[in-house]
């Protein structure tokens, strides 16, 4: 996933930054950074760990100026290394630039090969690096050329920050793929950024969605310059972002996530109904959805998991064999409303189905008599490029079983899916929406290499 | 609140009494603590921090025995010091000795200035230490005399678990202020523990609540002894542990925590009625009653408010006065849900109006055209000696200010509470329960050294 | 070791100790803590690590009051809990009290006992637990009283800093064993500390030291009271602290710490002389009598070996076996001053050889023709209750080993120790000091159990 | 300073290069790296800190690889960065590559703004990166043709470490201004590193200096395959290195460091003695200076001011205003050897003034009667760029002052230095020093922009 942010025209830029990347904390945990200029100079902070954590008052502070670029990195399995945290900074030509990157180049490799033939070199494995050189080595004369220059060179899903000493660039791609927003800021300052949850706390004022193909160009003195910078605009919007990515309080491209949600449980119902006494969500992801399946179907709704949110890193051998273990750890059934019962239980989707199981089985050993799962999004059939930690089509549960075979699997009494119809419904618009988890439909002419959903 | 646990007979009882205190972080985060015995000898850990920071594998691997007492403790102000963390151990006459406790004494200073005057000397505040010197100080030649002995010179509200090398002893004051249940280990041994939801993690099954005045006797070879060891049976169950000490998965004294929650909301929904378009509850608290309150007045029932799991320790200074910003960098609204709609918010007690007042703010910015605030207990009037950071009566807005007045504070469109009586009828037994928080009604003469819901 | 320190009538009593214990960390570096008073109230701050690290001046600024004890703690195998620090703090008859102690009570269990059969509880092992116990169960009205009936009931080696509200009184053993000094502060308070090396950062002078058998007792608004609370003085001050314990600035009982050194060596060198081209010091420990050995014999002195400060808890497995690395990572020889030489190393005493071995190892690698290995005590042969990591008698080779095996054991050329009559005169004055482990007589009758330069 | 290491042919390169970072600590605190080649793929972690805290022994596990190159960083004011740690590593056209670098290029800002007008960019402020971007410019076709070519385009002083996938390059500057040395391992491998201290830890022997000039190149199954890749060789060794910068066990150009040091004391005496009862070296810079002081003039040494290794980072502010705090918290003198001496106090290098002043002082307050203060190198007039922390000539107290100035600043009875001719002699080789802070004279021109005893 990650976030990215940007802020212009602010007096404490850095802490605009802050609040923004401590909102949506949840696209990514691993690693988060701020870099702001003043006019003169930038200056950049950025480290593994959570924004609590790495930023602190003094830190800030030290990050003088009225623009800020910052970034969550998501945490990927591959990467150890401090190095790939972002914002990514370079002196090139024209002066110093930072630079923060949300989404996936699928021709990420050619560029590379194609620079590195040239002479480039490269220190990390992040995509971010690629733009820079980009630039860097674009023959145009102004920054804004060279960026315009660069997009034609590099193909995907992408939003992007782009800060100079003096000004800051905006990014959407023409699939519009990832969500992008504009706020205002009370004192006359601007704020981007990937969720519109991170408005609130710097009492920023939603303005606008980004719009797919569109540059936002902030400069000191102007209201932002908006050009569309693509002809093909093609809008693609990401479903995982509804499904489960973004929080529920969010607005994105006009759709109010936990809105969006609630309809998928309601269609879910019309789908898949189940006859039972009691619906209960998956905490906290399947909250939304459960709720409108129950509302939908006329059924009682309650929150009979408890999630435990004291679960820490450490793991503690149990004395005797607990099944399921690090599960319940993290849920407890309330066996009081369950035992007995005929219960639905509701979550955002289903990938390995391995906790799936797990939840079914801890719900059946509190007396549950049937257990009927649904789930709010289509069968995951197929990989989309989300990130490292994307599972291959061999742990996709559902790429090589029939929703009954998974049904067996995890032990449940049955087993729905939402339709992919079904989804784009609830979606509420009539849009394209990047599917190609669920149908494997590349969108940009079927091609395995066109962009998807894939992140950095 | 704090917790405490035992466990006799266990493979590895430091592991058991770990996963019972992890569940159980909720009663206190301050310090928490283990002590085991092998039958030769105490061995104890404990200090300052979480469960889950305080002990590693190789901590508990370090202590073995199949016997264990331990304890969390719940954050208060004034006690910086790691000294303050139970297990108290002790050497003394007849060997080794290692206490828990849960509750308060109100005798405690009376019981202090005599053992001082006798020449003892105490090294913390705590009232585990009184225990122990007047087990010390006994005459009696068993320990389960001395224990006895003691009980006779201890006035409150308490459960403790007594460790010796060889026993564990296991009492409920004659009130039955605090819970305590036993239950039974897959592998034959035993665990006490202040609430059921700590059970789960180590397979064990609720065998049943520990009567108020009883005192069990775990003896290697032998099944748990059981004895009366007061005449004054007087049960008084603290109506604070249903309304938010303990976790929803868990059953006091036969009924279920959720369970009881959700009837205060329902019996709220027919005492003060609120003519909305939505019900939503303070996350987590309020949940079980908003439900309940929805489902009464067959009004939808939203998670519309979103919690964020993520707030830590650092606090940052916002760049512009954003009112109100603690509470909304823990709570977000969500405006769709919200704007434009008459809403209840729920939520389990309001003591000093603050955060009430910020919520019905952060609905009002939010766009609700009204907010009624619906409170699942009564007005607390008087402060009740839950430990050190229980509010003084000055604090405490309901004990000067009619519901009118508090209204107002809070800026809601209307305000309700639930009454005594339909708090006791919710709670679903007849009972005289702990109410003296609401009613000033100290339940053994009036007194105001009486016994109430105090903790240590 | 231990190092003690007791402040009265300073503006930052906290401070002072914090700078006197800082500069006596090399006599103990597991714990550390300090208690001030300042007239109404005791606080206390202690902790596992090293002062530096402990306190913080935030902390220290939180212990306000112009009376302090402070005390760092030796490292010791056993004793892994943050309980064992001191001061050790108590609420009494008589209001509160802290106690420091430096030293080994010898009757400290017969003590425990009797005190526990009259009901005392004991939380730790440390005998300052007795000492408190001991003045809590006077039946005498004043402290001062209660503290010379405590006296009357232990034996052994202490110095004891005692800290009511209103006073402070200080006690060194009627043997005179551990070293105690008295100093005036710049601003008209005093201190009282283990080593006059903690007398310097906070600018006191040094007055004189305490005699073995006093009692100074401090109260605001008089000077210091001096008493006699033996009459059977008999002074042994301890050899170790000369050989090794104490900085080299320090004076004690008169005599200079580094001078004693530097007598030893020379000594040494009348006694047991070598013919060698260079005299080489184990740094830093040996430097002193390496100097005055060369210095006698009129052969060069040289810092041969350089010891790396950079050290610290980590050990990484070398790739292939290097003999000796822990040692190595410590020490490296200058080979070109030492190869083809004939040198003497000498060191400050010879526990087990195992490090007396790798250096001489080391030296004959780095080329030396010969080495002569000299030490500037004698053999000790006999334990002596420093602590509880004291060797016993089968770790201590010079107790079954004649020197020509010892030699023969770490393999240097020739070996020699001090006499037991050149150490007692290398020290200077005509005393009796406490010699039990070069000679097994302890001094008072004889018996194992008369006090010996012990510790706690 | 900063060090570095390389290491071909080893079992396990990155625990050779952690014994060898870990034995130049001295050479640089600030962060530190390894990376090492496996044949396949280089892996790196770099961090900032001791080597002791940044390696445990897992992350050395997971750098697997027979080739190694390390770094250890100094620490300069201006740079927070982790990102300025090294090794370096890139991708460019050939593969992967890594580098360290120890020096300072002084045409690197030309270099840069070259590399940068034709499309490069900088992600760091170090001259590694130049190194790098010159390498992956080249139009030739082998790494070792390319970094040929780099080195036609750097000037300074350097000595860098070049690993490829396969292969390892070592090259020392054409003046041979920073030291550089090859080692053989037990088994079969070589390790270069920057000082000889560094082979001990894994038993490597020492082969030879590197030449000025002269490019390794290291290959598997393969000797080491020497190459002069310089026609202009100017031998200008840094006089610095055995002055202060390097460990007293080194051979630095077949001249061992304590010899060294040891000779300059000698000849000091020769040149300005000093008429006292003792001589007394500042620990541990001056004591191998003062040894050969003390010596020439037949007057005792001693180790007479004790140097606490305790000192932390924390800073407490004292309670009355003790003079030189923070010097006397680091080294403490022995009153009673200096009382009402007349004393010679050696130190290695004056540069500010301030500590000497504070030596002088303690000194006096110690009693001493007279303070002859001597310095084994000559006046420091010129800066002398050894990195960021590089004093300024307006720092430099000589460079303003006489001699005799100085001596009234510091409080000194007398003052000497030694002469810019008494150190040639003394360093003990017909040999052009690099002597540029104490003559201003820069050896390839006089020009202000010829190489000097930088550092990066």
């Amino acid at each position: 996933m990650c976030a990215i942010v940007g802020v212009f025209g602010a007096k404490k830029a850095s802490t605009v930054a802050y609040y923004a990347l401590f909102s949506m904390q949840h696209r990514g945990q691993e690693a988060t950074g701020i870099s702001v200029s003043n006019g003169e100079k930038i200056t950049i902070y950025k480290k593994r760990g959570m924004v609590n954590d790495v930023f602190s008052q003094e830190t800030l502070n030290s990050l003088e100026g009225s623009c800020a670029v910052g970034h969550n990195r998501y945490s990927t399995a591959g990467s150890a290394s401090a190095g790939d945290a972002q914002p990514v900074f370079a002196k090139y030509k024209l002066g110093e630039i930072s630079v923060v990157h949300n989404g996936n180049l699928i021709n990420k490799q050619e560029v590379r090969d194609e620079l590195i033939s040239n002479g480039a070199i490269f220190q990390t494995d992040m995509d971010t690096e690629n733009i820079i050189h980009l630039i860097a080595k674009s023959q145009k004369k102004s920054l804004v050329n060279r960026i315009k220059d660069m997009l034609t060179k590099i193909e995907g899903a992408y939003c992007l920050a782009i800060q100079s000493r003096k000004k800051m660039f905006v990014i959407r791609d023409r699939f519009g793929i990832r969500p992008l927003s504009l706020g205002k800021l009370k004192d006359g300052g601007y704020m981007v950024s990937s969720e519109t949850c991170a408005f609130n706390l710097s009492g920023a004022t939603f303005v606008r969605d980004i719009k797919p193909g569109e540059m936002l160009t902030f400069e000191e003195g102007k209201e932002p310059k908006s050009e569309m910078v693509f002809d093909n605009i093609d809008f693609h919007p990401c479903a995982f972002e509804y499904i489960y990515f973004s929080r529920p309080d969010s607005i994105i491209d006009g759709t109010n996530v936990y809105q969006a949600r609630l309809e998928t449980g309601k269609r879910l119902a019309k789908e898949t109904p189940a006859d039972v006494d009691l619906v209960l969500p998956v905490p906290d992801s399947g909250v939304a959805a459960a709720r409108g399946y129950a509302e939908a179907l006329g059924v009682p709704f309650e929150m009979g998991i408890v999630r435990n949110h004291y679960v820490g890193r450490t793991f503690i051998e149990p004395t005797q064999s607990i099944r399921d273990i690090k599960v319940k750890m993290k849920l407890s059934p309330i066996q009081h409303l369950i035992e007995g019962k005929r219960v639905a239980i509701i979550d955002d989707s289903l990938v390995r189905g391995t906790t799936s199981k797990q939840i079914v089985r801890m719900l059946l050993e509190a007396g549950a008599k049937e257990v009927h799962m649904r789930i709010a999004a289509p069968e995951i059939k197929y990989p989309c490029r989300y990130g490292i930690d994307t599972p291959t089509e061999e742990e996709l549960i559902s790429s090589s079983h029939t929703v009954e075979e998974v049904r067996e699997i995890i032990g449940a009494t049955s087993l729905g899916f939402l339709s992919i119809e079904g989804l784009k419904e609830s979606l509420g618009k009539e849009r394209n929406y990047s599917l190609v988890s669920f149908d494997g439909k590349y969108f940009a002419g079927g091609s395995k290499n066109s962009p998807s959903c894939g992140d950095s």
